[in-house]
């Protein structure tokens, strides 16, 4: 059984991640991050879902990005409400997080090499995203290749890491669809990006907007808050 | 006068390339951490290279990257002693920290994007250098590529992003001279791996031994500890 290192946000996506990462026959290393997030109820979906799935590890890691600040999620801006899908697509909201997916990925492949492993899971999506340029399939594949000269992969000669992003080219729904059967418990994931103290989401976010489209079109009920 | 960011460990690398990118004309952003490694004595150098060079800011990040271990700066590893350069230059040595500069350049792309940077600076050096995988130029060149994918400038495009690594084909030796031609004060520096607790360099690690031969090829005393 081959180690993987899984990101773990306590969202829909990096549980379905991390599931998908077991059905592939891993032993699960799961990463998650208090970064100055609005909200640290996710770092407990998190704990929750890495629990659910029997991680071999689970590492919550202090990275303060308030320090730069920037965005919504990280500074005192306010989340957009009520946009539809379609206005989504259209430019980089304010929720972006500058270079948070390649600061949490450089961990991930600090945490890959120190393990052996060569397998670092994602659960970003290229469809129903919201605008960030860090959900591409380019910069995926960019970030793979740095990461193959950056360790002593690329110095060595032995075998690279794999940068998988399973969920990239797939609508919410089937996300969600794939989860349920490889047995995602989707009550212990939050989506919001702005909760209210006692976890509940606000149902107007981005976050929430596309998870109550995704659970439509699967056509199943949201368990979750 | 553009920013730039500027990564500024307290070595003598370092501290020299903060010099290049004042002389190149930038207002500077130095970002330094507090990684876990040994000694903080470097991050007080670093305030005090800073301050000699009149950055415009300087931020100093918590990032426990002893969480994962497995190098001598990080976990209970002794530092190697004593070594001819020659030596150092057939492997990676314990003194290696997974990821280390692709985590930290990462840190400094965000920091770039929120000032509008479009300069980020790093000293590594791939002539006289300990056989780090992440101070070839290809790794340098991979992260450039990879960044402006990364962040708003690779789907607005507005002006890329630069990785600019002034010192990596220059001997240390050169390097001290660069230096000393653009007012670096390397009293202010430090380079031990491993120095005594009253902040003493050890003279027998890679580092010393690789700034001691840099010097006498100079041919100028080291005014550091």
């Amino acid at each position: 059984m081959s180690d993987a290192v899984v990101l773990l946000s306590g969202g829909l996506d990096s549980a379905t991640t991390l599931a998908v990462a077991k059905r592939d026959g891993h032993a699960l290393h799961a990463l998650t991050f208090r970064y100055g997030q609005r909200h640290t109820i996710e770092v407990d979906a998190a704990r929750q879902v890495a629990s659910d799935l029997g991680v071999a590890g689970h590492t919550i890691l202090d990275v303060d990005l308030r320090a730069f600040g920037a965005s919504a999620l990280t500074a005192d801006i306010a989340v957009p409400q009520d946009r539809p899908p379609a206005e989504m697509a259209g430019g980089i909201p304010v929720t972006y997080v500058p270079a948070r997916n390649t600061i949490f990925l450089s961990f991930a492949l600090a945490y890959a090499e120190v393990l052996g492993a060569r397998d670092i899971y994602i659960g970003v999506n290229a469809l129903d995203y919201s605008g960030y340029p860090d959900c591409r399939p380019e910069f995926i594949a960019a970030f793979e290749r740095m990461a193959n000269l950056a360790t002593r992969a690329g110095v060595e000669g032995t075998a690279p890491v794999k940068i998988r992003a399973p969920l990239i080219g797939m609508s919410k729904a089937d996300i969600i669809r794939l989860g349920t059967e490889l047995g995602v418990n989707y009550a212990h994931t939050t989506s919001c990006y702005d909760p209210a103290p006692d976890g509940e989401s606000c149902g107007r976010c981005d976050a929430c907007v596309l998870r109550r489209k995704g659970f439509a079109e699967a056509g199943t009920a949201d368990p979750g808050r």
